[in-house]
């Protein structure tokens, strides 16, 4: 029996998974496990892995496959896997291979003096390097934007958002850029005639604030038969679908950050855990884009874990854990301290109301830098100017401005906006939740997350890439994405709580 | 500029070794930290690394590669790594693809059917699987045999020992066969005349246990830069050269064994941290053959580790770690403790003295099996034959006899001689460090092991496989593998210490 031209693009697609898994499990181990004098050996692995991968998809019989099998009798998911497979291989090939390790060495480079540049808050020993990286991913824009037929940012945006849109994204930004600095001030104000939130007193030891976590990852629906919590630098969720591991940091004076990077890594997880088992080792069966990925981190984070209705469940729990005593432990303290807002110089420190301003500003500035309206060398003025529009504050050094993110410097262009366009999407996305399952609601006040988690596999999870970003909000919630729905979510939740 | 048919070689085995790395590090993260729900996709992504490590290289054009490199000009450890390459080549493409895909599927089988038929001491359930897997692997053999021009059982053995020879093991085994029944005889009529040694009592906690293994460990010179100390079922070496990562077990009731289990993956350990940094990547960096891999763990184990002049310098740490108190913590009654004899069933608990009866049992039977002398309805018969002959024990049933080990069921045959060649090679090997480096005595029994592990880096890990085993034996000790070095060995630690 011959084969397909589709069956042969899926037993290619298996392989390369089963390959990227491998380097999923390799990228976990040296942030979780390695020690250190394994860094260089590893990352000749990982490269390796990496051209065996680019080699897979890119051979040459591919293209002609793919033709062909848009003529095979496909069914059900299939057509879908054929255009993810499509879209993988015409991004793989669109640049040059002396393009693609010209972009390598220039992002190491870079990389490397920004370490550097950051420590010493000195912004001008940074730009040539970072000139040079600019270069090369507007070139890289370029070529991929005339394979794609998108505009250049998006180009660079479809490598992380699928189908996104830089007009799409600008609606929803002005509009909250518009919004937000009237709203913080409401916010401020209204914070500051509250009771200040109080801190609850440690040591809290590094195993009991692990078991806590782990309750919580397991009333949320984390299986600890396919996956793990341990401890990296950096929290992130890695691994594979069928052994998703979560990691995190302690810090023995204060519970709160580590558990709630555990609650929002959980969320990343269940997605991954959550999709479609007949699809895996199959591009369809993968997550969908980074906003999406992004939302269902939030959506556990932001909508659910601070809510008043998870903490009146969760206060009583963190306290008997750490054998706490006082009002510090009281759901309303925690509350308070949980949706605290306080504008301040870095992205990965804002708190929900704060954090879309650092995420448009700095969508603004790469889209002018790509797209040939700025040069490198303005950066710090216009990042300072953004910072004292958006949120009232100019940073004391370029260390606490632009020079606090790793992405650009290390060839990230286009990722910036999935941070926000996912917290808007999670707001979306339970909204439409709660009004589909009227269980949801009690439930989480009383830690009971089925009928949420249900909902998540059914409309998210469980899609896989089946669906392009839009159309799978659409789908689950009606419309596509509406700045008013997380509008109104900030104005619920820090104007009338 | 071109490459030459020597330098293609280099780069596509450089790749291999990445790509082999890889698949160690996933081996070690399946038996250390793998949830159980990731099992399966483990698999697939291990299958899917050893086809792509099976393409490079069996690729069409190596044969040609290597054929034209022997004409290049090559220098130094270049030749030798060549002969790897080819060796490597060769048995990869001696089977073919069907007969490769048949093996596999029979290991498995038989394998699976073996855990039950072990479990119920049912030796009839097995044997037809494993006649038919033996079948499959004589028809391997005969396969080799023809490709490497050896016979039968040494192009089995050739896998696990390159350049091993059957008879040469014929030698040296029936040497020991010959010496081991009276000598067992003696020794168990000394040990009997003397105090039983006394276990210390516990709980030994786990994590001290770990701290003292660890503190042990980089005495010995294991380098936590480059390695890790974990725990799994079953304890074994893994990892990479740069990243050594070896496992245990602890038993809160006795330290003792799960100690002596970490200084022995410690020697495997530190041999392959000491294989030859500037080869890294190519064949002849590797490790050479098991049997001085074995050596090297047995080296530190048997040689150094339970000699009464480490445990001088032990005894008291290991008493102080534990706060133990009583003459159970002197390092006489742990030295009797660390060299009782007994002959048993089992091999994996076998002492020193007794497991080369169980090894050379094996062999004589494997053989046999391969060359076609026996059938396997025949095994439990000559094994406890054998048993009787060897150590004056009968099993009760076959779950402590014929059915006891993975290796034959699960397709290594060729396997089982190398445990006790390493044995004797680790003597010969101690010998003659002592010998050359008279510091290495002394400093054993004040816990610097720092000439012996030079001696060694020099002599055995530095060479990585530029030598095959006799001749890495031959220029390290003046003398290829001497039986009468391990029996002296055996008749002055048994007899007269």
């Amino acid at each position: 029996m011959t084969e397909t031209a589709y069956q042969q693009l899926e037993r290619r697609f298996k392989r390369l998974s089963a390959l990227e898994e491998a380097r999923a499990v390799l990228g976990w181990d040296m942030s979780a496990m390695m020690p250190p004098g394994g860094a260089e050996a590893r990352a000749g692995q990982i490269a390796e892995l990496k051209a065996v991968c680019h080699g897979i998809l890119t051979a040459p019989e591919i293209g002609d496959l793919i033709a062909a099998a848009e003529t095979d009798d496909l069914a059900g998911w299939q057509p879908a896997n054929l255009r993810e497979m499509r879209r993988l291989w015409t991004t793989a090939t669109a640049l040059s291979e002396d393009l693609v390790v010209a972009l390598s060495k220039a992002e190491s480079t870079c990389e490397a003096i920004w370490r550097g540049a950051r420590a010493d808050a000195d912004f001008a020993c940074v730009v040539p390097a970072m000139t040079e990286l600019l270069n090369l991913v507007r070139e890289a824009a370029a070529a991929k934007s005339e394979k794609l037929s998108l505009s250049l940012y998006d180009a660079l945006l479809n490598s992380y958002e699928p189908g996104g849109r830089a007009e799409d994204i600008d609606i929803v930004f002005d509009d909250l850029e518009g919004f937000l600095p009237d709203f913080l001030g409401q916010v401020l104000d209204l914070q500051a005639g509250r009771p200040a939130p109080v801190l609850p007193e440690g040591p809290f030891l590094e195993e009991t604030q692990k078991a806590l976590g782990i309750k919580f990852m397991q009333a949320l629906g984390f299986d600890f038969d396919h996956g793990r919590l341990d401890i990296s630098l950096h929290p992130f969720c890695g691994g594979t679908p069928d052994d998703v591991r979560i990691t995190t940091r302690y810090d023995e004076t204060d519970f709160t950050s580590s558990l709630m990077g555990v609650l929002h890594e959980t969320g990343h997880a269940l997605y991954e855990r959550g999709l479609p088992k007949p699809w895996r080792g199959q591009p369809v069966g993968e997550a969908m884009g980074m906003s999406i990925h992004e939302s269902q981190s939030l959506l556990v984070e932001m909508q659910v874990c601070r809510s008043t209705g998870f903490l009146e469940y969760a206060a009583p729990i963190m306290r008997d854990a750490f054998k706490g005593t006082g009002s510090a432990w009281e759901p309303d303290n925690l509350y308070r301290l949980y949706t605290q807002v306080k504008p301040d110089f870095i992205r990965v420190d804002a708190d929900e109301v704060t954090y879309p301003a650092h995420v448009i500003l700095r969508y603004r500035l790469e889209r002018a830098l790509i797209e040939g309206d700025m040069q490198v060398p303005d950066i710090p003025a216009a990042w300072n100017e953004g910072m004292q529009r958006l949120l009232g504050l100019t940073p004391p050094t370029d260390r606490e401005g632009c020079l606090q993110d790793l992405h650009w410097y290390d060839g990230a262009w286009g990722y910036f906006p999935t941070y926000t366009l996912g917290a808007m999407t999670a707001a979306q996305l339970f909204g439409a939740a709660k009004k589909a399952v009227p269980e949801i609601e009690p439930g989480i006040a009383k830690g009971d997350f089925k009928p949420l988690l249900r909902w998540l596999k059914t409309n998210v999870h469980g899609k896989g890439s089946l669906l392009e970003t839009k159309d799978l909000l659409i789908e689950a919630t009606g419309k596509p994405l509406d700045p008013a729905v997380f509008r109104n979510h900030l104005k619920k939740r820090y104007l009338e709580t």
